[in-house]
């Protein structure tokens, strides 16, 4: 059974855990003999020879739990062991973690039921996470076929993971995948509720929802969608709309709400839901089954009322103490993408925002984890704190064990970029290190360190497959002869003296601080100009020739050999400096 | 040999030709009758039926040509055959082309000696481009094969092509790619000038370069790339970098510099090189030379440095009557994308900004068209007038035919996207167009509409290859019960009455302006907001078990049904409206 399961470590990386808390990372040993880190997701799996067993689940640590939520012990200024956990994983303060989740702009989602998880914390002022949907329909899939899903997204950096299974085997494929997981698991609780009642959604009640709410606390879900912001007097507000509801959930209540004409049954009830949650901690994640289902729909007055009731279900879960997130969308054009922060922000008091992409344009099904990447990437530096990822699949099909893939790396593309236009502490570090790796031609590094090791170093296989070229100061695209940063590092390494005369007597004396006069071209001189004269411009010749004439004798190269740095092992780029190098 | 080439539309799509001027467009008639434009830049390839003769080429109209440079006869008031060429193809007036050009703040890159090339602009106030990079390395593919990729990338969309050869054929490669390209071709003629000495940097000299230029400008080479901003100064800036200097030509007339501790030569000669371009109306790319490889580079001073020299250059090059753009970088982080933007307009007086990206992170090699089209869609939404695209294999080696479409169509994506940002005229038509296929289950027009509909189709016909489910009420993801968009759709199909009564009752009393204030929520009765009880909210019961008495014996369905659009056939859907429908 175990064999279906991807295990074992990524290439170039160790499992390994830190301090009494047995936080985990992702080691990655460099050539240099430097080794980095990464936050972890993969749980226990990507552990060497770790034999897993479906059937008995993880290994489940007890911690203590004598708080009803973590919103409540925050309040009362306890750190509990979860915010420690996330302080460590995260590289900040445990009081930071304590301040933000007592204010609701953090949630810890991990139900009391569910110690297999490892905690980890959504937040703006944290890392940008990205969750993964994953779950059998009608038609396929088993559920360790799902636990393996499961896995693979957590192995390819998903932080928490939403089973949106709908088919005949939903508890059981449920009971599998929260036994397994080292991550959060989301539900939508109204997909069982619906089963239950044969796929009649006017045939709903809150009786028959609120019995699958209590199910689902107690198999351990750490977060579900509500959809209780679905007022009935919102519905008519889509009428005018491109594509309607495109929210599963939203489109259900509304079915429901219009053929009782009644409120929906999750805002008249409200309470009842907080008190449930809060005695497993269960985090909301408030839905918005009004999102837009195109560019078209995008801010229009249905999202923006259900946003506005989402404010006030935000209130009422806090008073509750009952950690909340609330969603968001969908489909945005770019210049629609700050403003849904901000209003969300303002509205939801600072609550987490957590957005499906958005797509920033309908027309490329088939790509549309590209289309959504780019306003995943941009509505998390505007401050969203979670990203729920969209596959190549979406609008088409049911997305592969590729296509998850695809997505998961399309979204910590997408969440990281964000990190770093953010300046969140540390996350520019992965790219500096990416770009030394780059620099130094240390090609296995630079396959380690890459988010997707594996089709990095396959894509570098297909024209230089050979072992040397993975030491090679050339890469295929530009061959040795116009390798720019062969010539580049050609120029650093030689002539290191030749480079501080010319920065002593031509540097030019400016800052580059953007908004300064263009009118103070650096060190350009009113003779230097061209347009002046198109003969060759009078510069100071003293002594040129001579300094020519040193340098080309050194081999035309100019800045000094790099030094080893502390700590790497002596002339770690000795096996790089033979073979293509003397041919250009 | 044409069989090699990709020949024929697109599925779904007609290639045609609009007026006089004989403007290429692609017709897309879809399932209702209606037909739709898109611009089109796949060339005569995409004719039903046409058959290439590579050795002949391209059929070449004979235009009247009696201006020195679009530049030129745009500032005297002369509105050419080109410039009312591209304002039909984007449907803009010939007076605004005319206007843009004389400003300097679009360009029309089309060498007296390249006929075969139908007219395009490159400007802020145009739809955003995209060009394709191609050309032979020492190492791989012959000229067929190359002009096989420029045939591949035009026909995904690609606005022009880059032939960036380095081979032993180089001048051979050139000429069967522009006698059988429908777009302009750039060049960088420093490659071809550096063969030309051995791959010696330091052996370049001005007539080399100047000898190379007129070569390339007689072919009919549309644009050039030329590092005329590396000044010898600037070099020691790059000392401090991660990555050095990463632009080929950048580092090779760095190394030139600095072995002749001269002024770059093309620096120097910069008026000759004026006069040279200004005689084929070829346009300058004015390249960056020193542009940033790594998030941790950008913005910085050798970058900065470098952008004030090209503002300088713009000038002397507008002087002599030259178009001109700029070239931008590269790798930035989202943060410092705008400022890319606004240095660059300021500085070089509003020039065209043609961009490289920019990567919005370096973490993930083998997905940077995903890294650079975040980065690529903002820039463009912040004025960038072309993007150059990057393909999956950046960093790791040669593109193949997949990575070519891969990166067209990212870039197309990020193109299009920003488009729509920038509310770019008729836009986000193409959206809606698929937007209204999406919620009206039109498959077959999806696909048609998509920018890559074999893909659209592909993915589809993974799960549900069978004929009737291209007019099936749903799709794989949801399967039929679960389908947001068929419920909706039943909403409005069944019960429009109903709708208008609950507008008119209910309707929340709000305008989602942004910035109204958030306790003003809509509709919101203060005993029907949860927290005040957890019993169902009091509600006006009047009259509501009968209304839904009458919804429930009309089959709960609210909208209603859709009346055919004039010049629809007739019930466009009745296929559709048997089946899948009945089993929710």
């Amino acid at each position: 059974m175990s064999r279906i399961l991807s295990t074992g470590p990524l290439p170039g990386s160790r499992k390994s855990y830190r301090g009494d808390l047995h936080v985990p990372v992702r080691e990655i040993e460099l050539t240099t003999g430097e080794v980095v880190e990464r936050y972890d997701t993969s749980g226990p799996y990507t552990e060497l020879g770790y034999v897993p067993d479906l059937v008995r689940g993880l290994p489940a640590p007890v911690r203590s739990r004598n708080h009803p939520t973590q919103l409540l012990a925050a309040r009362a200024g306890e750190i509990t062991t979860e915010m420690a956990y996330v302080a460590a994983r995260e590289h900040l303060p445990a009081e930071l973690v304590r301040d933000e989740v007592a204010a609701g702009r953090a949630v810890i989602p991990a139900n009391v039921n569910h110690p297999e998880s490892e905690p980890m914390i959504i937040g703006k002022r944290f890392l940008v996470k990205v969750n993964a949907n994953i779950g059998t329909s009608a038609v396929t899939s088993s559920p360790a076929e799902e636990v393996e899903k499961m896995v693979w997204a957590t192995r390819w950096g998903a932080d928490t993971v939403m089973d949106l299974s709908t088919g005949p085997r939903i508890h059981e494929t449920r009971e599998w995948i929260l036994r397994n997981s080292p991550v959060p698991i989301g539900t939508v609780p109204i997909y069982q509720a619906l089963e239950r009642v044969n796929g009649d959604p006017t045939a709903l009640t809150w009786d028959v929802y609120r019995d699958v709410v209590v199910e689902q606390c107690e198999q351990g879900v750490d977060y579900m969608t509500v959809h209780a912001g679905v007022r009935m007097e919102y519905v008519p507000l889509t009428v005018g709309r491109k594509t309607g509801i495109v929210s599963r959930g939203g489109s259900i209540l509304a079915a429901w709400c219009l053929a009782h004409h009644r409120e929906n049954f999750l805002y008249t009830h409200f309470d009842a839901l907080c008190e449930i949650l809060r005695a497993y901690d269960v985090t909301f994640s408030l839905g918005d089954g009004l999102r837009p289902g195109s560019v078209h729909d995008a801010n229009d007055d249905a999202q923006l009322a259900e946003l506005r009731t989402l404010g006030e279900l935000t209130k009422v879960a806090k008073q509750h103490g009952v950690q909340t997130m609330i969603e968001g969308p969908g489909h945005v054009p770019m210049d629609k993408i700050a403003e849904n922060v901000r209003l969300q922000q303002e509205w939801c008091d600072e609550a987490p925002f957590y957005t499906l992409g958005p797509l920033a344009t309908d027309v490329a099904p088939g790509y549309d984890h590209i289309t959504s990447a780019i306003g995943a990437a941009m509505i998390a530096w505007h401050g969203t704190a979670m990203l729920c990822y969209v596959t190549p699949k979406e609008h088409l099909g049911l997305p592969d064990r590729d296509d998850v893939k695809a997505g998961v790396i399309a979204y910590k593309i997408a969440a990281h970029a964000a990190d770093v236009a953010k300046g969140h502490p540390g996350a520019r570090a992965h790219d500096d290190q990416l770009s030394d790796a780059r620099f130094e031609f240390r090609w296995a590094d630079q396959f380690a360190l890459a988010l997707d090791p594996e089709t990095a170093q396959s894509f570098h296989d297909e024209t230089l497959p050979a072992a040397p070229a993975k030491t090679a100061h050339f890469c295929s695209m530009c061959g040795p002869k116009f390798c720019s940063m062969r010539i580049s590092h050609d120029l650093r390494t030689t002539y290191a003296d030749e480079i501080r005369r010319a920065a002593g007597a031509l540097a030019p004396r400016t800052d580059a601080v953007p908004g300064a006069q263009p009118d103070a071209v650096p060190g350009a001189q009113p003779d230097a100009v061209p347009g002046a004269t198109s003969a060759e411009v009078a510069y100071a010749e003293a002594g040129m020739a001579a300094m020519s004439a040193e340098f080309r004798a050194a081999g035309s190269r100019i800045y000094l050999p790099l030094e080893p740095r502390t700590g790497d092992s002596p002339e770690p780029r000795a096996e790089g400096s033979v073979g293509p190098r003397g041919e250009g």
